[in-house]
């Protein structure tokens, strides 16, 4: 829905609450043909009760066959068509290690990697240096390097990967990558794409200049190359938009990170998801929009470990109770996409969607998986952004559109 | 479908003949979880039989989430995009009165109110007069208003509601609300938006001055407020685009006003659903698209009154054979929008629809509910303004595109 017709339409002065649970990569394959998914697997005797209850249907996190990044899932989530509300790869990055952007600085994706000695990149990844390689080289580069005028910050991630932050006044993200993104190639020069980005990009060939100095007698990581210069989008805040007062519960930095992008309010890192029911439970009267995330459905996906996301899922369903004792007029319960274990990694799948509302007009499925979703009022392919719109309509927050 | 497109592909001298059949409100919800809806309640053999026959789904008036008023979802359901073509809500309020109005003429949606020794409005409804003290206030005005150079007819709607409109030359639409939709704020200016609107902001704040000098004696109703200034939109012509001469057979104003503003030939008001129906006969070789409208589902869900609701929808079920027996290329049968008794107001649940001709694919449904238009094969949520397109096609009115 377009922004300002919906915020045309806001009811004032509501209090009704909604709740988005998301279950991270909770979209699923059978392993063998004819089997189940993780979804359908699990024994969910709570989300299936719910199921009948509401409305389902299958979210599509981009566009047909596109499979999302943690970061452009959940803007899809929180409402914004994550196509055209694009994070940059920089600020991902940052919002992954929980580095704490301010508005002006330039963040991007590091890596370190190994030249040879006509500076032709042999490895991008510098050998896949350990962990504790890559934080030491990452303090020898911030002890030594220094560009008046400006701060860099160096985080170590895992392995060859860090974040890069340029921090000081009147910066610019409009910078070209230096990172070729291949073997057998020079590091490239970052270049101002726009005339605002000029003084930037001098001062990321000052630190590139500089940090080869530093890195040069490094064995195997002799180097570094930056992509996804950004900045912190200047986007309408989600409570703005929607009219709501939101908070974020996560136990991870990434999902934590959007959620502050968008302006939400964020608890402190739960420990479990007891803690983070826990947490929904202590501030249910200080706010009205929650978005409540479950990591490890996603986590244990990866490690392609579909016995233990299915443990997780019937994890969540027993927790389930706690969440519909606290009367939420809209309940939303999806995932920001699908990762089955049978892939070990994230995929475009659609992913099986439930809205609870007493205002919803069940569509008469007593089951809450894929195939069940199929046959919902939703439909097999809606985008993702449309379930805020949703879920407001059902908290009745929304004013009639005409007369 | 691009009006373009379509009409570039429209075949000429067809005489086939299509119906739309709107029961306004038609969607809605089961009382009790588990239950069942008003359609679903209603004993209907002719329409369950006719879906053996048909095609189903459910059509969504605007966008997820949003419930429309009457006049967007009727465009709608006439093969307009109801966001891109929105209807001035002074325009809405004069159709909704049966008001004449003239392409130059300006209208808005006016309230009594009442305002303090401050000129703060202390209340928007004027304590909601009732509606032969609101007729005599217009009548008051009008008598008392002299603005050289245009005319004022204010046409009383109920309670404190009134419809304002200025005829004259040169007049222009594009001036903001003196109506702040707020109480403890004074009114605001009307002022042009733009240049061509300047001398019409003019008048409308002269006619709100000498407004206050002849209401400041009464009580409660001391005062005005004016929103949604607008004029007849210069749209394409249903007739032109769709290549129809359409007729439209209604019991109320709103109905033929919006089937006005289109270009329909409009029939003057039916006392009941039978006289609907014998005008439909009365008229069958003269046109070839009968826009058919039933108002009372709408005004018992409006009320609450879920068995009178049904009552409705048995009714049109036994008239439904004398459509059949004039023997339509295409039967549309559908609602503008949901309005759920249980909920007593418009909503945005999708509208279960469905459209018969000799020429669909059955979906092999053998009942027209909510639940059973789900599984059919327009889909849990198209668009409203698809259906005509559809019907043109199902009314061998459209040629094949490229060779």
């Amino acid at each position: 829905m377009d922004f300002k017709v919906l915020q045309s339409l806001l009811k004032k002065g509501m209090n009704t609450k909604i709740v988005l649970l998301v279950m991270d990569g909770l979209g699923g394959l059978p392993i063998v043909p004819g089997g189940k998914t993780e979804l359908e697997t699990a024994i969910r005797p709570n989300l299936n009760a719910l199921a009948e209850r509401s409305i389902l249907g299958l979210q599509q996190p981009l566009l047909p066959g596109m499979t999302p990044g943690s970061g452009p899932a959940h803007i899809g989530l929180f409402g914004y068509d994550p196509i055209n509300y694009a994070i940059g790869r920089g600020v991902l990055s940052a919002l992954g290690v929980d580095f704490d952007l301010q508005p002006d600085d330039v963040s991007a994706r590091g890596n370190f990697c190994t030249v040879n000695e006509n500076d032709i990149i042999t490895d991008r990844r510098a050998g896949r240096i350990p962990t504790e390689k890559g934080a030491e080289l990452c303090n020898l580069l911030s002890e030594n390097i220094k560009i008046p005028g400006v701060e860099v910050i160096l985080t170590p991630e895992k392995e060859y990967r860090f974040v890069f932050v340029l921090r000081g006044p009147g910066l610019n993200g409009d910078v070209s990558d230096t990172d070729p993104q291949a073997t057998g190639k020079k590091a490239l020069q970052a270049q101002a794409l726009s005339s605002e980005a000029k003084t930037t990009a001098e001062y990321i060939q000052e630190f590139v200049l500089q940090a080869n100095e530093v890195l040069k007698d490094q064995t195997p990581a002799n180097s570094l190359v930056l992509r996804g210069f950004s900045q912190l989008p200047k986007w309408p805040k989600f409570n703005d938009v929607f009219g709501l007062n939101s908070l974020a519960i996560a136990m991870y930095p990434m999902y934590r990170g959007v959620a502050k992008l968008v302006g939400m309010t964020v608890m402190p890192a739960a420990q479990s998801m007891e803690e983070e029911i826990d947490m929904l439970e202590q501030k249910w009267d200080e706010h009205d929009f929650f978005f409540v995330h479950i990591k490890k459905t996603d986590s244990y996906g990866e490690d392609g470990n579909f016995d233990a996301k299915v443990g997780i899922i019937e994890q969540v369903d027993d927790l389930l109770p706690r969440i519909l004792a606290l009367k939420p007029d809209v309940l939303l319960v999806t995932g920001d996409h699908s990762t089955p274990a049978k892939m070990r990694s994230h995929s475009w799948h659609p992913v099986p969607t439930m809205l609870y509302s007493e205002l919803c007009r069940p569509d008469g499925i007593s089951e809450y998986g894929e195939r069940a979703c199929l046959k919902g009022s939703l439909g097999p392919m809606f985008p993702s952004y449309e379930l805020i719109p949703l879920a407001l309509a059902h908290a009745s927050r929304i004013e009639k559109f005409g007369a």
